[in-house]
């Protein structure tokens, strides 16, 4: 049902001119999504530039029964800031950084702001913000704790949620919560904070954070190795946790095929080894006291790993250059998928003790399914978090590998399920896979959920369709 | 209204003689509170032996309308766990490791485990339980969690809530939800654990849990050092925690007047100083590399303070049984303080760099109201945490200063507010605090916490009169 015209003017006379538009031509651009696996539609963006904007449009989407899709950076893989209707509610203009703190060690921020401006401006005041993945230089922090964003230093630091201390949120009433406290004990009665993260904008419009900071790494050291298989590459994480502890800040995964697809569409990337390995492990370590030996104390630690087989071959790099080189192995994983074709993408976790059983199983089964499946399981192993990633049989149309998504993503999740992990690690449910919520989460678990989303959002305004079927 | 003989009955027949009695003489130990504020009562104390008996209770419970008290060890400060009628249901028979992952670093628990059992099981297998306090002995996990408890290695390791991957959890009408996932990471929905954690059994009954292991530290170094003022002492903390990053767990203070009480109340404490100094800070560094020279690092560490003027004298634990006089020193404050006589006590927190004036205001405020007031002000800066504790003058009867509980409270919590802390930093709400809830947290966040309270005990059956009033 379109709005009335005195509606939309009320909405245009808060946010005024530059936080008003229905021209699709100008919409468009926001209806983009990353994977380009759904189309948005709406009529009207609003772009508020401060909470009180927010809340008075809130308020009023509130009463009039009015969907709203909050956005921020959308570089979301699942959907969730897509809009099918109603207003989209874009924060970008929410954008000031609000106070840093040295001695408390916490940044106040917009939920506008691009990531990289967090860890660039915690990086001027000789700290450091950790939250780190792909799509830093645009992701924006309100979108980083609407999906409780991951990334490569989670084995470290944590996810978002873990790295947040205060929430400002404006709930679907248009009332706000000052929530913004900077303290690392409080006790005080239910934490909402919590709640917000991770709900994909469904209770609520996160409007600004207090996040917290971190001394700043002072030396870094970065190895890439070789593995006959996923268990020989899990004992050595098992080895490095031992032996670095707090200073193992990353491990990463890939398979030889994720290699060769890497070497063969992206330029300039050079193979480490001169033979081809089954296997491959990125894992870095990192320490907050000056130390220029930390390069060698990862060489030494290797070492003995040849020797018990858990390795085949190693390379520490020798200086920043090489350590961005190997990063970049591991970086251009993504591109270099899309550039081969059709791929069916998952991002599950189960308990790290579990992955060699659950890559293997499932490999199988998916090539029970598909034969020819190019499988290009990947990712976080230090956390669980696998991008198993399915690419299409050399021999296939992309356009017929692709009627498999619905029975592949079927073998994946049900796999992961059956090894105790879960269908969303880290990209959040969005409207990709609400659906798994029946399937996974049903019963008390969602029944919980819906309890909260009718509490909180009893009209469904915010962000329908996402997250929790009502 | 005393409950029917049939209720009682179907009651015994779900726990059994074990788990069920009715008499006051095998009732009164649970009923006893630690710092003796709360006198409990109640005519049935009910000891489930699992989690399906917990969920039989509280079904009948929720459709009679019977509140029930869940109870770990009742070592809570604040009368959580002390019950005004009902039942109350003791959970100490739920004392099950259920599963250690040592790959997956990861515990499985019944909530009825006591913390020691679990850091030594952590312990045998070579890993690491972080979290540690005075009750250590005695209080249980699910306390832990409905507590979201804190202590001294916050600062590294964050609380309870932080130290939690999944929870098995009995919610008001008798359903069992089973969130025992080992997940670092799972993005699918409303995060419940963290909805449960910190709710001191308002929502539901913990039952179960996941929780982290860490590697365990191979070497510790410890220094008590002595500085003119809190700030000095707050710049101290600022260096250290630049200088050895991850490596500093913990980091406390304590004033001159807290180190006389334990020097005169304590047997066998000695000063590890020739003069006395107005403020003491006590810091520990580990690491879960061996490290033979920790100690040296730490000397070296402190040295360039003394010209700074941070510090006005250090010493450096040079064994073990030297570190452990050093935290004797701090760990018998409580102690040493209640042989003092009458004292009013606090658990605020503030951002770490207004600890220093909040101090000094609150302390004037104080001595304001109650002339000759001995401030003991001590506890986990590093985090915040402040145990703002006040003793009675030397000259003044015990009732007499205590008259002015109330009042103190007032202002030490009102000064809190000002510094944008919390009244309670990691003790919780309790009984003891219901009435700063309205003051503190009023409005929209404690009408969000009602809304959540309300979907998920609508029948306010469990734990009634704690944290939320209805």
């Amino acid at each position: 049902m379109p709005l009335s015209a005195a509606l939309l003017q009320t909405l245009h006379s808060i946010v005024g001119d530059k936080g008003f538009t229905t021209n699709q031509g100008e919409i468009a651009p926001y209806l983009q999504e990353s994977r380009n696996r759904f189309q948005g539609h709406c009529d009207i963006l609003i772009r508020p530039k401060n909470t009180q904007e927010v809340a008075e449009v809130l308020a009023i989407c509130n009463d009039e029964n009015i969907p709203v899709v909050p956005q921020g950076g959308n570089t979301g893989h699942c959907g969730g800031a897509v809009p099918q209707g109603g207003i989209l509610l874009n924060l970008s203009r929410l954008n000031k950084i609000r106070q840093l703190d040295g001695l408390n060690a916490t940044i106040t921020v917009d939920a506008g702001c691009i990531l990289q401006n967090v860890q660039l401006t915690a990086d001027k005041a000789d700290l450091y913000f950790p939250l780190s993945l792909a799509a830093e230089g645009s992701c924006q922090i309100g979108g980083n704790l609407a999906t409780n964003a991951g990334g490569i230093h989670v084995l470290r630091y944590g996810n978002m949620r873990d790295l947040t201390l205060g929430l400002e949120v404006v709930l679907p009433d248009g009332q706000i919560w000052d929530g913004l406290r900077a303290l690392r004990k409080d006790n005080t009665g239910y934490d909402l904070k919590h709640l917000f993260i991770g709900s994909e904008g469904t209770l609520g419009v996160i409007t600004g954070a207090v996040l917290k900071l971190f001394p700043k790494p002072k030396a870094r050291a970065c190895a890439f190795v070789a593995s006959e298989s996923p268990g020989h590459l899990m004992d050595v994480f098992a080895y490095m946790r031992d032996y670095f502890g707090e200073q193992l800040c990353a491990f990463e995964m890939m398979p030889r095929f994720g290699l060769d697809l890497v070497l063969k569409h992206i330029t300039g990337t050079t193979d480490p080894f001169a033979i081809a390995y089954q296997w491959y492990g990125v894992l870095e370590i990192s320490t907050s006291r000056p130390n220029t030996n930390l390069q060698t104390e990862l060489e030494e630690a290797l070492h003995p790993l040849f020797d018990r087989g858990y390795i085949q071959n190693a390379v520490v790099a020798q200086d920043l250059m090489q350590a961005e080189k190997i990063w970049a192995l591991r970086e251009s994983m993504s591109e270099a998928q899309k550039r081969e074709g059709g791929s069916v993408k998952h991002d599950i976790s189960v308990p790290v003790s579990h992955i060699p059983d659950f890559l293997a199983e499932t490999s199988h089964a998916v090539c029970n399914v598909v034969p020819g499946s190019r499988i290009c399981a990947f990712g976080h192993v230090g956390d669980g978090n696998i991008h198993f990633n399915i690419s299409q049989p050399e021999t296939m149309e992309k356009a017929a590998f692709l009627t498999n998504w619905e029975a592949l993503n079927e073998i994946v999740h049900e796999m992961a399920e059956k090894y105790e992990g879960s269908f969303s690690a880290e990209h959040g449910v969005g409207q990709l896979k609400i659906n798994e919520m029946d399937r996974f989460r049903g019963g008390v678990e969602l029944d919980s959920m819906r309890l909260i989303k009718r509490a909180f959002d009893p009209n469904n305004i915010m962000n329908p369709g996402k997250v929790v079927k009502i």
